[in-house]
């Protein structure tokens, strides 16, 4: 599609799932099916491949291997089971996480059905402490914890079937119960991530699929969709660590019994943190008891994102994974969202940068052309580069961020409102901060979202003037400035019947 | 727009919102605001007209009146206070029944503001039981009952504020608690009403819009939409009053406080009766005792539809009215069902015929040009005559339901598969059943749904074959054949990137 998109293909390899850097050695990390690949940053091209099929043992109970390291993909150091570590099939929601202290935590399906889904400890640990059929999203290693986000059938109300997305915590140093239950973690919490469009009714994106956590900044940037059986609808929301750590701190959610209702228990341990390892063994580890641990996992306030609008809304896409840049400007530091759909594109988002401006939708990045659209399945995003990676089923896909050089003039320039790009009055030409002569003479203009035209061809009439309009689509949620061209004829996307102001043009959005 | 549309418009008069017959004169009664109407069913010529301006004093507190009666519009014979039997807007949800006893229940918002609605009867009775913010759709005077339809505020569950859909009922001879309360029903009961998209998350239509009973089959239409905060998607859900009856039977959903769970509780009287007048006096009318109707108003189950999927399902379009008619088609009956948009069409829809077969879609009928649509306000069928009455904003319209002369070739005729509709043979004619010769010559084929050619115009490339899919825009919620052709271009309808399939061809569809 694009002169600046780089690819990687391999004959006969499917599902490029999983990417991760070795940046000293300045390579692509890709597991696919059976294989794995090593990649040069710089092009995609191939370093190393290496072949992982099962034995024919193996091959009939369908289980794959893991592998301790990864300087020679060919050789095999350790063999140990996938089981509990790694999902049976590339599509069942999974994430794993090495912590700082060599554990692997693993949150997976464990069977072969993907019926059993766990969080699991292992290289030094002890097993799991499942929640309600979870799919797992993301882990961190913050602090003391491990955190994990996932998504759930809701147990705590009874007006049918929902699904409710979660932050989950537990300490590193969770040794789990020491006679009973040996392998429940005393430790675990869970409380509910609210992601909704405010009203009367609000209306709640309820399933997380993707996470991007700024470290820095102690923020997680978090997308949210409908249910599958739903219309597909997609927002992202932004949450501050300290939220979620505050919600752990607050009374939990607790039914005594079938015939009680769900109500809030005080917090016997508001200032709860991991024990500290005395004397060489594991004594005290936890201020909690195993039967509070059991009893108490669910918190009773839910965590509110930053702000009561999500940063982005859109209808009619489910947004699949998250990535984030943060850029130096001329006069701040924005954060850029990308955001993966599920018909194969990225968007690419200027997050709210105050209360008066909402996002901005700044280009829509397309992978391949309209008819040969994939679902994606991996977004990686390298800071140190300016790039992000893309698998899909076929293939791996490396972006640059930074391509200020296709903005010929001036005007389109700063137009773009692209906080990767500036106008060098000295150079005049369109470059990044870092390529610009001085800063002074850089020109940048992040004010307001640039005007987009989505028009469709078909028998339109004149612009009408300039409106002030009502606008979500995800570049604004709020009053902006519209113009429309109408269109008379029956449309499929107005259910058959003629659309009016089918054309329209956005601008000037605040919220 | 049609040439078959009769349309009725009085300078200066707005919101034609009530629509009545009286079949013994040939009139259509109109009620806008501050005017009555009568009409020629014939023409929707006027035959009289009377406005009711308010009087200074009454016009301050903004309050309208009632009338006895109507055979001259401007003789007032009585004068009472609309209070309680109005709307104080005509925007309000109201609904309204005279009982063939000659009570009048009003189910109307009770104050100016709009915030504090109940069920009221009067001219005979005694004073309201009101549901939580209930918003009332419709009433029908079935048997010893009242029946009432409404939504309001689900309070039977704790996982955030929704609106459930309702049905109610009240034996017509309750006269209330005797001493205690005595404005309060002891026979009062309402059930949730249940429709939904199943699947393992169920995609729920939780805001009842309207009904349509019809009495010989003790069936409900209802329609059914998401709330206003949540994208716009209707359905269409059919009701046996058996079921709604059964669950009357069955147990209560009862809260003991507010830390216990919603519970059944076992339903004390599940043969309840409407008590009867003895000796003249109202004694022992009901088996409910007051603090039984206080606490027991909910019943446990939900009422659930005819079939478990919707008769009709359809995306991103509010219907606000329903109104069906039952058509004797040459093999069998058929209902269809004409469903209001919230954009000023009518939808033509063929009620499922058996299990295999899906409703069909069989027309919209467009009552405005592109640009000049209007909300629908009332939709009134009139069944002796075959025609549909619609009140507008600014208008009443008259849509003849049977239109068969406009198909000018036998396929024409047989492939618009419509049930008023058939092929004579000796007349060489579209004709109804009643202008046909002979049944046996009168050719009809309602198997399968239309095919119908929804395209948009653009760049669209050639037909690509036909090919199963699944379809569900309420011509069907299943299997069909499809075919498409491909649009390259980007269009709003697609989020402004480019659409795949986006003229599409449906046929042959089953469920």
């Amino acid at each position: 599609m694009e002169p600046w998109i780089f690819r990687f293909k391999a004959e006969g390899t499917v599902d490029f799932s999983q990417l991760t850097f070795d940046p000293g050695q300045n390579e692509l990390i890709v597991g696919a099916r059976n294989h794995l690949f090593r990649l040069s940053l710089e092009d995609l091209t191939l370093i190393q491949g290496a072949e992982w099929h099962c034995d024919e043992f193996t091959k009939g109970a369908c289980f794959s291997r893991g592998k301790s390291e990864l300087t020679n993909l060919t050789e095999i150091h350790d063999q140990i089971s996938g089981m509990a570590r790694c999902p049976y099939n590339p599509r069942h929601n999974s994430t794993a996480l090495i912590t700082s202290g060599g554990e692997l935590y693993a949150a997976t399906a464990m069977d072969f059905s993907g019926r059993d889904p766990a969080i699991y400890r292992s290289l030094g640990g002890c097993p799991p402490s499942a929640p309600r059929k979870p799919n797992f999203v993301s882990s961190y290693d913050i602090g003391p914890f491990t955190y994990f986000f996932f998504r759930e059938n809701a147990a705590e109300h009874d007006c049918g079937r929902t699904v409710f997305s979660r932050a989950g915590r537990v300490c590193k140093n969770d040794v789990g119960g020491r006679f009973l239950l040996e392998d429940t973690w005393t430790t675990f919490m869970k409380a509910r991530l609210n992601c909704s469009r405010p009203g009367e009714i609000p209306f709640n994106y309820n399933e997380l699929q993707g996470t991007f956590y700024l470290p820095e900044l102690e923020l997680l940037y978090a997308i949210f969709t409908t249910n599958v059986n739903s219309m597909a609808a997609s927002a992202v929301c932004a949450f501050n660590l300290s939220a979620v750590t505050q919600v752990f701190r607050g009374p939990f959610k607790f039914q005594e019994n079938s015939r009680s209702a769900w109500l809030p228990f005080p917090n016997p341990n508001p200032d709860f943190q991991c024990g500290t390892i005395d004397y060489g063994s594991y004594v005290n580890l936890t201020e909690r008891n195993l039967q509070d641990a059991q009893k108490f996992l669910l918190m009773h306030e839910v965590v509110q994102p930053v702000a009561p609008v999500p940063y982005f809304m859109e209808d009619s896409v489910r947004f699949t994974h998250v990535a984030v840049d943060v850029v130096q400007g001329k006069d701040q530091l924005f954060h850029i969202i990308y955001l993966a759909t599920d018909y194969g594109t990225i968007r690419k988002v200027l997050s709210p940068l105050n209360q008066s401006m909402g996002s901005c939708l700044l280009e829509e990045i397309e992978l391949f052309p309209p008819r040969k659209r994939q679902h994606i399945r991996s977004l990686l995003i390298l800071h140190s580069r300016s790039e992000l990676y893309v698998g899909v089923r076929d293939q791996v896909l490396k972006i640059p961020l930074k391509r200020c050089s296709y903005h010929k003039t001036r005007e389109a320039c700063v137009g773009a409102r692209d906080p990767y790009c500036g106008w060098d009055l000295v150079l005049k030409k369109c470059t990044t901060l870092e390529e610009s002569v001085r800063m002074s003479q850089w020109e940048q203009s992040i004010t307001k979202c640039p005007v987009r035209n989505v028009t469709v061809d078909g028998g339109l009439g004149a612009w009408a003037s300039w409106a002030s309009c009502s606008h979500s689509d995800g570049s604004s949620a709020g009053a902006c400035l519209c113009r429309t061209r109408a269109c008379d004829k029956p449309a499929p996307q107005c259910g058959g019947r003629s659309c009016q102001g089918i054309s329209v043009e956005v601008a000037n959005c605040s919220r």
